[in-house]
């Protein structure tokens, strides 16, 4: 019997990743990655110079990504039916040999390896190795804490509508923003409604190659997909 | 010319730690690490199989810790006193040779190290190693997801007044809360009157040995110092 080893990444330097992650894909015989058609995917390139010769690659390929809404129902049966799938798949590999999937930041994040995860259960052995999260990488980009004394840290989507958004920007210390792309004029209206705007931080590609760290108000024209804004904690400090 | 380099250590799993964490260990020629004084220290504790031989320790121990209210202007002279001195130490080490200064989970995430930190700049090279956090070594404990979809994530400390604690605690989807301790008993009744009791789950010293998992509501007596609460959010999920 096998399992299904999940390991955690940390933000793209694959110096940060944990030495468990990087032992379990140095010994890995199968590897299953998360990544959109007609691209490398960012978890593979990261495990890059890791993989042992002759492992089995498996790319799962998202059969749908910005194309459809997610409030579309057609959407939700797409996903799903992929999902459902490539559990068989990781399942039927588990009966016999480990398979490790490698996965951006720290997977029980906002990952999309929990929708294997709940469709392994009573299936395989599943095991989940935490990593770095993306703004973790982010904020020591920063060079700044993100958080002090008893500052309140608020993690959010951009996907959230207008009004929400405005109003836990308005009411949190410390604030990190993902999931940014096509949200990001939605994104700086809120923090300005909320009076945050020239707090704001954007960093980009945090601990990779191309890794961008700039106020938010310098920031002109889009944002690629890792793109993370932060707004950082004040509290008290002996 | 040395640097001052505080590498995270990750939840206490000395595995978790990240490879650039753990080689910065395994060449250093001094160590700093706070601890309480009369203890051993987790931070060293964590790192005791990787020392070189030889390597020069430098113990920072704390001179108050709870015995003194943090709203007492005097645990304030007494911990900046002690965080210039040490800053003093650690730059004048750093004008000759390297000091790693291994620090538990993410040192931007309310960690000690941002005193130092700040107190640095201009007088030494510093570089801030992020680790996995505290909390994704809990809730990756806990064996569910802490966040899905457009889940809003709180972080709050259990020091925050009782009527504080409980808005934030309802107007979230899920919750992780730090700095337990003696604010147990009006942490609970703060999630009572959240309506979220029932929900929530207590680590005790996650990734560490005597890692323990639990609803909060099968826990009896006091908890330790590593202790964080959780409320995994329920978010959309093909
Ligand atoms: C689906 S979430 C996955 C988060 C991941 N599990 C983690 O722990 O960081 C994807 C979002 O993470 C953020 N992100 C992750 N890593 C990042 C990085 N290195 N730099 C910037 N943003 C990052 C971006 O906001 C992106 O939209
Ligand atoms: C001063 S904060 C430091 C947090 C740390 N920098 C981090 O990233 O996790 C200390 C608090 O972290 C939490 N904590 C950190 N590691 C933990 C672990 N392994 N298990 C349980 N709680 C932990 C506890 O709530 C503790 O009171």
């Amino acid at each position: 019997m096998g399992k299904v080893i999940c390991a955690g990444l940390g933000p793209g330097d694959p110096e940060l990743m944990s030495v468990k992650s990087w032992r379990a894909l140095q010994g890995a015989k199968h590897i299953a990655y998360f990544r959109k058609a007609g691209r490398k995917g960012q978890a593979r390139a990261i495990v890059d110079d890791l993989l042992p010769e002759g492992v089995i690659e498996h790319a799962m390929e998202y059969p749908v990504t910005t194309e459809i809404h997610f409030s579309d129902p057609e959407y939700n049966r797409i996903l799903s039916a992929f999902y459902d799938q490539w559990a068989d798949t990781l399942a039927e590999i588990a009966q016999s040999e480990d398979v490790v999937v490698p996965c951006e930041g720290d997977p029980f994040l906002y990952g999309s390896f929990m929708h294997l995860y709940t469709r392994l259960q009573g299936r395989a052995e599943v095991e989940v190795i935490p990593g770095i999260t993306g703004m973790s990488g982010c904020w020591t980009a920063t060079g700044q804490p993100i958080t002090w004394g008893d500052d309140v840290l608020t993690v959010a989507m951009a996907t959230l509508p207008e009004d929400e958004l405005t109003r836990r920007i308005a009411d949190t210390d410390a604030l990190v923003v993902m999931k940014i792309g096509r949200n990001l004029p939605k994104l700086r209206r809120a923090l300005e409604a909320a009076g945050k705007f020239d707090a704001a931080w954007l960093v980009e590609r945090g601990t990779m190659p191309k890794q961008t760290v700039q106020k938010l108000a310098d920031v002109e024209g889009e944002v690629p997909y890792f793109s993370i804004v932060l707004v950082h904690g004040q509290g008290r400090r002996p």
